[in-house]
């Protein structure tokens, strides 16, 4: 199955109409439409790989248009010669001397090739029949490393410490591998507190997850103040002292005003404040992590950090306190893994970035690894969860008792549902047909 | 002219193959067809206003895409109204709900964000019927500022402070104009040592620059330390000892790399080291600047970096001894008025990025009111010229004696000659037909 020829690369805009009941609404994005540019590889054997990247609606057109210039890259390729030197094709990808001047490895390029990359991922884990989780915990470390560019890590994490760490990982991994597969990995849920949600909606939203074993909860802030307030107010009671709530700000502040706001909501002891300010600002991370660590709160931060480069610097600068990976921002499972072992060196926990449409899908096969074969350890661990848009893929996620069930289909989980395409597909499919401003 | 409302947006697909005669080589991009994005916007009064940003050939298609979607936003709009509120319509572009996931502000969004608001500069300096820099130089500091988006900023730079510096350029400021429309402002040379120039080519081109009166030589290094050693001793060599020397490694190294290289260049006293090492690496760029300090080489940077948070930090973190400001990467004016200012308040000088396609023409104005409004000195100062492709704008830069001369003409320098557009537009025009890869 290595041996397959990618014959083809196509591409579709899909978007799910989600702004008209404000789900996935917060301070800084009101009206969401949950998005993604949609790759499906084909080869001369049969087989297809199947990869996405998310947006928000508008705009993922602009993706399309980026992923269809890197498929030259792809198509006429063997999935053997790809895997077989994979830092090299990333590198191909990110840093082709045109190209890259449009990134580099930022912005519409680097989600376009997420998306691209996410589809080969997929296509090698289906070739050995194995769920992308599991193809990377079976892999031999030095086959891994070789994935990764290290290209402008190295001051933080050398190639022999990422091999020290896969190595060390190596102790009770199959203990770790039965005690996933047995109880899943630990979730929180980002379904019950939207910014455009009503208090009822809210409550009645808390209680039910409360009641469906949920003991973390993440709310939207940064609006208004005294909104917040009363938000976090009503979920702490709803939920009481012992579980865990996060507050999400989305970017919404400067950083002086990110203190100050976070110390209002300080009574209600959240775990988290999650992207107090510009995605890019990591002394400003820094500045915030340092003035809130005597109240206990840790900043989060990653769903929009473009590549290793910035994670890397956000861990030498102790910027953030949980690493938010995201599986459609940075460059697919090849820069994950870099993200991931940087992490554990800094001793930092990750809590992947997940909702949108396939995220969850896809992010927990990376922390499933990360458990398993990196870090070793759940504290202070969990991966987002929302509840939304999974009755479009072909394997979607498994949740018990607010836990990840790892995946058994082979493959990245990021096949969706041909109908579901075809009916989503802007501007022509079904669902968009007579839609305002479509 | 205020008045002229926004009826059309057009973009262009335009490349010169520049890569044939490896014109603009350096280390990381071998092969640039330097390209432009280019912007038309017409009015109902009959004036137009015309824009570009800056790409290397490949991708231009996804910025012109970009163009595409941003150009809702702008038609229909009425000049008077986006100028009298500048920052919230720099604002409306830049954090569009659904569009900022896909940047935010960096990459291929900001790239298209500066095509479209630069044709909006160029429009209104033509309403006004000034050239740009005078357009700015003779704005109130009050209405200046009000085109800036502070968002994220105001820990480095707070409106009051930016209003404090314009204030005090105020002094002297018509001497300064007057200094620069006699002796212009002044530049240095990239056109004689590209990677791809055999040493023949660059040791005449240098011996003619000389001729041509000019002082400011800058060497691309970083593929290889014995040829970059042999260059630098032949130009070094050439100019004398008195000549000022810049070495420039377009991100090519890791951050011990860099330091290590350029030690070994040392002996040929280069003013800077330019991009040594990926341009978001805020805290690699500080070590390095760090480490080559008690050598008495700077570090530069700036032409990929993509917002004003970025060079904020790059100025907090001691990173860089030079900032240099590219006219089509930022957004647009209002977003390098912020650096500018930035700038003056941390003394760190400016000097430009330019070459490429139209980025002399563009970036002369912005330097021009650097001079004149805001820092009010020329120590350390110069702009990049690269003498490429300027026949094809309408009003070309004008450099005497290795001086850019202020253009007179009203706009900013942005418009190109119809029949280069047409002949160079990409794939249709008469230059790309038969070309290989078309």
């Amino acid at each position: 199955m290595l041996k397959a020829k990618i014959t083809r690369l196509s591409v579709s805009d899909v978007r799910f109409p989600t702004s008209l009941e404000q789900h996935g609404s917060d301070a800084m994005h009101t009206d969401p439409d949950y998005s993604v540019a949609y790759v499906v590889i084909e080869t001369d054997g049969g087989l297809k790989g199947y990869g996405l990247t998310f947006t928000l609606g508008k705009g993922t057109e602009i993706v399309v248009c980026a992923v269809e210039a890197l498929s030259a890259f792809v198509v006429g390729t063997c999935l053997e010669e790809i895997v077989s030197d994979f830092r090299a094709f990333y590198r191909l990808l990110t840093s082709d001397g045109q190209m890259r001047w449009i990134g580099p490895e930022k912005g519409v390029i680097q989600l376009a090739t997420a998306a691209v990359l996410n589809a080969v991922w997929d296509l090698w884990a289906r070739a050995e029949g194995k769920p992308l989780w599991k193809l990377l915990v079976d892999m031999d470390a030095k086959k891994l490393i070789s994935c990764i560019d290290f290209r402008y890590i190295t001051d933080a994490l050398t190639e022999q410490e990422a091999l020290d760490i896969l190595l060390k990982g190596q102790e009770g991994k199959r203990q770790r591998e039965e005690q996933m597969l047995k109880e899943g990995y630990p979730a929180y849920t980002t379904s019950c507190a939207w910014i455009g949600y009503p208090d009822q909606q809210l409550k009645q939203l808390c209680t039910e997850a409360l009641k469906d074993g949920w003991t973390r909860f993440k709310v939207k802030v940064g609006v208004d103040l005294q909104d917040d307030i009363r938000r976090c107010r009503l979920i702490r009671q709803i939920i009481g002292p012992s579980n865990t709530l996060m507050i999400d700000a989305n970017q919404r502040w400067d950083v002086g005003e990110a203190v100050t706001w976070v110390t209002s909501l300080a009574e209600f002891q959240p775990l988290w404040i999650e992207e107090p300010t510009s995605p890019d600002d990591i002394l400003g991370h820094a500045t915030i992590s340092k003035a809130l660590a005597p109240l206990g709160i840790g900043v989060a931060t990653g769903e929009q950090c473009h590549n290793r480069v910035m994670f890397k610097q956000l861990l030498q600068a102790s910027a953030l306190q949980f690493v938010q990976i995201d599986s459609c921002r940075l460059g697919s499972v090849n820069e994950n893994l870099a993200v991931l072992l940087m992490a554990c060196k800094f001793q930092v926990p990750v809590c992947p970035h997940a909702g949108g449409v396939g995220l969850c899908e896809l992010v927990q096969h990376l922390i499933l690894f990360d458990y398993i074969s990196v870090s070793a350890s759940l504290h202070n661990r969990m991966c987002e969860y929302v509840d939304h848009l999974h009755e479009h893929f072909k394997s979607p996620v498994e949740i018990q008792n607010a836990h990840y069930m790892p995946p058994k289909d082979p493959g990245y989980s990021t096949e969706m549902l041909e109908e579901s395409v075809l009916q989503h597909q802007y501007p022509q499919g079904d669902v968009w047909q007579g839609h305002p401003g479509c």
